[in-house]
């Protein structure tokens, strides 16, 4: 597997400038090793290893940290292990950096989500074989942020952090507020100024501070970035700036999940939303890392992995059509908003899950995304918000395309609740009929027959 | 216990209108009673017995019906044969009258919501035994409604309907649209034409028919009554009309779930929201079946079960307050419109469970509800909709003047979910500072301290 390159330019300095941060923290580690298999943070692109701190950047190449494991230790944990715990993401606790204790967590308990057999959908679109919906919209506050800022708070908790925050583009926000009010902690959210008020209110609601920025989540992301380095936000974890390696853990849960609830298989194929494009290289990690286990077989096939796009924010699709290596930030624009990240941090990484996989990516315009939250609602009665019409309408074109085998397995993730994004089809549907409260009424309107 | 008396007047003559729809209905009943525990229905008021059929009122007395056992089956079942099953409301199905064989089911697989500690909140209201939040936005759907829906589709499948309908505040419109659906059916559901956005969209967005009516729900309710008349509507099963029986017996899910996941207890209080005030009598019912089949012990005092209403439609609180055996029906006003039943069809079997029980009823104002759920929000992470924050609001109501006790477990249930009611809290709540994405707007606007 290729390695990819470091970021350059812009990222670079972005980076360095959190590096210098890293030294305002508790030189400690508070990860306690003898419960939690993390062993250390490991450079994604030169392998250099840090303890296992607050840090998110490499100091010798600013690549990307992520947690490494003692895998002997992960090798020792057995399905019946796993079934045997709660029912929710802490049932993975022995494969994740931190919350073995649960009196250690700082959490909303999400997870173990429903896979939504999805037979009409597969008729509409031409798919013979099973297809899944993993509907983390069931999440509790309806995203699969919550299971992301559970790994990444507890983590944060146990390396001293007292308050909470995020750069979020509307449910991070909302799940971040959330963890903190029910963990009575304080928390402080950055949000775009322009977002949908169903995510700004179900964040204000909770209590904490919620700071609206004018301008796009890249220039809240590196508002953010600033902020940290200051003596002020000394005590406060960013869940996906600071804290970010223990965070994106968090994300390969939904791979487990979805193996478990096969009965401890891997689907031929799988259709992920991207915005950073971290969850999907994190689902493609979750498979490796239970077949390197042995906690499933490897598939003979192997499987694919297909990455979904708006066409309003597709730099990472817009990459692999071009056969580029390179990421090309752009400007966000249209509905799906909770995928609005131009400066994807993982797109490179989601370049290399797809192509090694043998999967393809594509991107959906608005019309599209609006047609694709109906089409899964009608045919499944899971109501997505916009991420969940990107990754359906997708869905759809990779079947036409035939990039999609349509006799192989297939799970798509939806990863958001429709009622946060409800304009996006609230000038669509409506009701059918409108009548005076009478029989007379009914017959008139046609109702019956 | 006395027998309420049977209902007078104007419900006595919708109530005969329903009886004459039940000969146009398939004679016999599809109810496996080789599998389910159910063996008829009975009156609630005078006892009569009737078979497993679409009927829900007294061919003697016009009282309602519910779905009687044979309670040796029911004595049968084992705590571990409980927890060995699904994790959805379906691990009781065999408490329930339909869905023994999962192939069977019209689910959405609700149930096994979140029992959540409320520590923060106990604090607040000076509450110093433990207090827990029954959080069934968890749902599907997001409200309990997905659980009586689950229960009276899968026996209106059995009894060989072929499409689904309600009269709805809003929640069981969402429910029923999303349940048809998942399982591929027509579903044609009637609502008031005020209703909130968020309640409509979420029901349109799954593609079936949806009837607006320019009335109340008390309204919407009598047409429903009508139309389940009309050759054209023979087909049709109404949840909460001529399966009704059924439907009620979902409620019970909530009150089996707090018990097992207390560790098999019953909690000293409930605080439970009234719309038809059928939940309510459901979960003390539950409680009761719970210790006759010898699932759990009795409580040395027993449990006392305290109602919520909203000032604006408080016609069950109000007969209890004047020491009375009529409900007197209202016109419904407020913000709380999934409990906006002017005419609650279990009104009198609430108040006896409360009198009996020993508990109370509270009702509060707009103003009070929108308190309630910021509080609830912020001190728990939970964000329920407006019945929440009644029924938090009537919680501190009944905990100042004395009427619950602050050193004895309490369960309050939240039915359902924030985000689709959010016109109730949006005009108090949002963004804390808004400012441009520099260092030095945050440090203006005292972010740094």
């Amino acid at each position: 597997m290729p390695i990819p390159s470091p970021p350059q330019g812009a990222m670079r300095g972005k980076m360095r400038g959190l590096l210098d941060m890293t030294s305002t923290l508790p030189a400690t580690s508070g990860i306690d090793t003898t419960l939690s298999p993390a062993r250390a943070l490991v450079c994604r692109a030169c392998s250099a290893r840090y303890p296992l701190a607050a840090q998110h950047a490499c100091y010798e190449c600013f690549g990307p940290l992520e947690v490494d494991y003692d895998t002997a230790a992960l090798a020792a944990v057995t399905r019946e292990q796993i079934e045997a715990g709660p029912k929710n993401l802490w049932r993975y606790a022995a494969l994740l950096p931190a919350g073995q204790d649960p009196a250690t967590r700082v959490t909303l308990n999400p997870g173990l989500t429903p896979l939504v057999a999805a037979p009409h959908l597969a008729a509409e679109l031409g798919i013979t074989a099973p297809l899944w919906v993993k509907d983390d919209s069931a999440n509790p506050t309806h995203s699969f942020k919550d299971r992301v800022v559970s790994v990444a708070l507890t983590a944060a908790r146990a390396l001293g952090f007292t308050r909470f925050a995020c750069a979020s583009t509307g449910n991070l926000a909302n799940s971040v507020a959330a963890h903190a009010a029910r963990a009575g902690a304080p928390s402080v959210v950055f949000i775009p100024g322009d977002l949908e008020q169903g995510k700004v209110v179900t964040t204000a609601v909770y209590g904490g501070e919620l700071v609206a920025i004018d301008g796009s989540y890249d220039d809240v992301n590196r508002l953010c970035g600033e902020l940290v380095e200051t003596d002020e936000f000394e005590d406060t974890a960013f869940v996906n700036v600071n804290v970010r390696p223990y965070y994106a853990e968090g994300s390969k849960t939904l791979g487990y999940e979805v193996a478990e609830q096969l009965g401890w298989r891997i689907p031929a194929q799988v259709v992920i939303p991207m915005a950073s494009g971290e969850l999907l290289t994190k689902i493609d990690r979750a498979f490796s890392e239970l077949v390197e286990i042995g906690l499933v077989e490897a598939p003979a096939g192997g499987w694919k992995v297909f990455g979904a796009q708006s066409a309003g924010c597709n730099p990472i699709a817009t990459a692999l059509h071009s056969e580029s290596d390179t990421i090309t930030p752009v400007k966000p624009t249209g509905i799906a908003k909770s995928l609005n990240i131009g400066d994807p941090a993982a797109g490179l990484y989601a370049l290399e899950a797809v192509r090694r996989t043998g999967g393809w990516m594509e991107y959906a315009a608005d019309d599209e995304i609006r047609a694709g939250i109906r089409l899964l609602a009608r045919t499944t009665g899971v109501f997505a918000e916009t991420a969940g019409g990107v990754t359906v309408a997708v869905l759809r074109k990779l079947v036409e395309s035939g990039r999609l085998e349509p006799t192989a397995e297939t799970v798509v993730f939806n990863t958001g609740e429709g009622l946060k994004t409800i304009d996006a089809v609230a000038a669509q549907v409506g009701p059918t009929h409108r009548i005076k409260p009478s029989l007379r009424a009914a017959r008139d309107a046609g109702l019956l027959g």
